[in-house]
């Protein structure tokens, strides 16, 4: 570890994320592998498989234009069962409570988180309460954990991209980032930036049902945005990945706001997108098939896997040259899920 | 709900969080029944059962004479599923970080929770990490989660008591209270006084392979300690049990400390006991095998269910008067667990 101290890169999703978990925090309690990581763990059980997830939310403010805190807690522990290509058996919660936060809001976040669960057909059954005294916390923070089953045989890990495949978004990057951050600062932005808090488990399904073996990654963009989860599959899948940035759809809010604050959309946080990495011949009808479900109207093909390599990420910027994407790096919005 | 804001007493385990778990928390979320609370939810899949559940740990300090926030959070989560009879499967890890928090206390705490994983055979399989800022945190909180699995078809619940039955713990109460309690004021008190963190799963094992259908139900005596989890147990099982004071096993040095304080130990948090309900002609046998166990020695029967009534307990005081037992009313020691 270069400091000795947690920093708030430490939770950037970027860089320094993966520096504290690859130098500390998987050697010191569990030792998967890099290639192994996914949004879920896979475990063998009684002949079968589960997968199993855990997330806590510190987003700030715990309300933001297209959700709160609690549909994310819903929605995000959803999603990376989804990206494991399973679907939710049961949700815990813990909530930890800052004193003196109201009841009120409380009461709003839970309607939220109950609601997000029952649109994504996921049960709440075992949960956890504790208080902090005022300026221990910040109003609410919420762990939610998943447990996950499989409808199907399908092996779907980031270490699944092959050379020739293409690569899909179901919709607009940054949206999330930029709501948050417009919500906190108070920013007088477009009225038009709203997170894309969504469950995707109904459309991962519709794509593993649609397409089968040809869906060889599935991973949501979250905290580091595109460009890092991108960096991730091409480090786990030992490939190069070419993005195409003219196929990047942005609301126009999003990026108009993006340039004023001298922000990447590509590094902004997403939380109702995924990115799948897609056979060739199958990627054409893979697109219609997110096209036609509510989470994927704005889905579009913005690259492929280019060639073998180390997890090299690179983007044909619009105007015709070839920019290499790292990592986030620092901590560009913190506190955004 | 009676106030309109968080208080730290909604923390404490006892009276004002049942209240906001019945009166908000639960119908907002899951809509267990009461006499259905149990501490880990448990899950009909594949023919089979597992049990599920989550603790978040906010202990201050994070290190006490015995442990860490690191061994407790593991040790928590592995009794939770021990109580429902099931042995882990699989646990996650959410970890709260404040910025600031020097990475050696934090290297110290990780190594603590992957030897308390070992020591009681589960598997650290998933896990996330947030970074919050100086102030909007404290160090570090955490967040466990676990999935068991049972081996064998009994079906030990809180609702199981019944009259005749016998109260056993495992062994001394307040330990783990009077530990934080101590550490985090620094008062000087005798110097033997430790957490009694422990993982209580092969215990519980032990128990249920020895005695079986005799085992009625099993709890561990957390936040709101002893008094608070048997009205618990009085309450869904729709009876009255009677204590006997006589037979609490207390650590001098602890009773001591809670003279001095005016505390009561029957409302002193506990991390590694238990309490076994058990049929009559087992209870003896039972006992027996507890004080075979490392954590055991100290075993005692301390009552048993002497009626049906509405979740009535009292305790037969020393000097032979009798004394109604309610919940833990506000909070006597915040931030135990």
């Amino acid at each position: 570890m270069k400091s000795d101290i947690i920093l708030l890169g430490h939770g950037s999703g970027g860089k320094l994320s993966h520096q504290l978990l690859d130098d500390l925090i998987i050697p010191a309690l569990s030792g998967v592998a890099q290639s192994d990581q996914n949004d879920s763990a896979i475990l063998a059980h009684d002949g079968g498989r589960l997968a199993y997830t855990t997330d806590s939310y510190v987003v700030d403010p715990i309300f933001f234009p297209g959700g709160n805190i609690g549909d994310l807690a819903i929605n995000g522990t959803v999603n990376d069962l989804a990206m494991a290509g399973a679907r939710p058996l049961a949700i815990s919660v813990g909530l930890i409570l800052e004193e003196g936060l109201a009841i009120a809001e409380l009461q709003t976040v839970l309607q939220s988180m109950k609601e997000a669960a029952e649109k994504a057909g996921a049960r709440i059954v075992t949960g956890d309460t504790k208080v902090v005294p005022r300026g221990k916390g910040d109003k609410i923070f919420i762990n939610t954990s998943g447990i996950g089953v499989f409808d199907h045989e399908l092996d779907i890990r980031g270490s699944g991209a092959r050379v020739g495949d293409k690569v899909l978004i179901n919709g607009t990057i940054g949206d999330h980032g930029m709501a948050v951050l417009a919500s906190r600062e108070g920013l007088d932005l477009q009225s038009d930036i709203r997170s894309d808090s969504a469950a995707l488990g109904t459309l991962t399904a519709a794509l593993l049902e649609a397409h089968g073996e040809a869906v060889h990654v599935l991973r949501d963009p979250t905290r580091g945005g595109v460009a890092t989860t991108l960096k991730e599959i091409a480090r786990q899948s030992q490939a190069e990945i070419t993005l195409d940035e003219a196929q990047l759809p942005v609301n126009e809010a999003v990026g108009g706001a993006c340039a004023i604050l001298g922000l990447d959309p590509l590094f902004v946080a997403n939380e109702g997108k995924m990115l799948a990495v897609v056979a060739p011949e199958a990627a054409e009808a893979a697109l219609e098939t997110m096209r036609r479900h509510p989470e994927g109207c704005e889905a579009a093909i913005i690259g492929e896997v280019t060639g073998a390599a180390d997890g090299k990420v690179r983007m044909r910027t619009a105007i015709g040259g070839m920019r290499a994407i790292e990592m986030l790096a620092g901590e560009q919005l913190p506190r955004i899920c």
